[in-house]
């Protein structure tokens, strides 16, 4: 399992997933969910994943391959993710990698009884257009974010989901913004083994077009030990705190 | 949807459901999916079903015929909830009830593309025997609640997890029990519009062999209000205290 979450807020993006991987239970492997490509100044794009990890990274491959290949430079301007001339365009590239690595592998995985499961979260800004953030699925097509929902999530998202409805609008701050999606994080990784540290982090500012913070947390990371601790002990505070209700016969 | 919870208490038993159906958005209907059954003084059993609503009626209806149709009295001894010697045989009961259903209907709701879905809590006391809670599958067969795992949820379960982990315990008073189960519900009625109020709440005590404390909980109970209010801000307070993180660049 994988929980991955995107946050489109007025003063810049803010991305972060798990890092747990499995194949069964007697499978289970660390590997980042997290790729960026950045030319510092003019783009900053970013890309969360989520489902069966051979199609994740071959979407991934394909990507890279678009940009590292023999020949790849003089690909037609546009066609890469260093070259796209918006985040629209980014989205549409990155659901054509979907479609071609469906086109190769989903019937050989259908031969298996495996499905086809992969969904994405891109977010970033290119320079003359705007911040943006969208959700792509298996299919290769994709929604956008918008300030009524100012955020997505992939993977197994029920568990950290209450919190974020409850804090983040557009205008939240962005170290508040990383500290939701940290006490999201937690509760998944409490319910459900599947997801786990390290958690990659990642916040981009709007109109900088770079990483303006990358962070790898984990076991022993002294913010998040305080964080979990916090808001564990909070939490318990605060419903004992509540009014017990009347037990009448 | 649904969301109903079980919770296996030292001091007793609280049962609690949620009333919304829905067989799709625009077919939204209010049944209770709490079902007791009571001897005063010797015995309360108590289930809650989740799942499509034909079946797990179907299944009521079974256990009630047994009890009220003509003959019923005269059935061998232990062959219904009224009579069954503990709340093991009361599990298979209900498992046999289910799978009578099952093969009366799984056919044709196959013939419709309709997967045969539905799964029980059962909670209570047969006098001469110990409170016990099961959750039954749609196999008909059952998993019982211990020290360990003192609580069962059915439906939509994630919502209101996390609250139910940090908080409930053997040792869990009744009062501070019915207060987590509906801090539980409220987090999923958030979450999921197809989970919805009235809430059915059932509070039997241990050895009492009857029901305590039952109420149907609506938009206008002012408990609830109460407590989703306390709740909601707490929360928000609560994390808007926890230290922010620092964003190094």
């Amino acid at each position: 399992m994988t929980y991955c979450l995107g946050l489109l807020l007025n003063d810049g993006l803010v991305m972060a997933s798990d890092s747990r991987t499995n194949a069964g239970v007697d499978h289970i492997s660390t590997f980042s969910k997290m790729r960026v490509w950045e030319k510092p100044g003019e783009r900053i794009i970013v890309l969360l994943s989520s489902g069966n990890l051979a199609i994740t990274q071959a979407v991934a491959s394909q990507l890279d391959d678009q940009i590292r290949l023999p020949g790849g430079e003089k690909r037609k301007k546009g066609s890469t993710l260093l070259t796209v001339p918006g985040m629209h365009a980014a989205a549409k590239l990155v659901g054509e990698a979907v479609r071609k690595v469906y086109d190769n592998d989903a019937g050989s995985l259908q031969q298996h009884g495996a499905d086809f499961i992969a969904s994405f979260i891109l977010g970033g800004q290119v320079k003359g257009g705007p911040m943006r953030l969208f959700l792509i699925y298996a299919a290769g097509n994709f929604i956008e974010a918008g300030p009524l929902t100012p955020f997505f999530q992939i993977g197994e998202t029920k568990y950290g989901k209450p919190i974020l409805d409850r804090v983040i609008a557009p205008d939240t701050p962005l170290p508040e913004a990383v500290k939701c999606a940290l006490v999201s994080m937690d509760s998944t990784m409490r319910s459900n083994l599947s997801v786990g540290l390290p958690i990659d982090v990642l916040v981009a500012k709007t109109d900088a077009h770079r990483v303006f913070h990358r962070r790898s947390i984990g076991e022993d990371d002294p913010y998040m030990m305080g964080l979990r601790k916090q808001w564990g002990d909070g939490v318990r505070r605060l419903f004992s705190q509540l009014i017990d209700p009347r037990l009448d016969e």
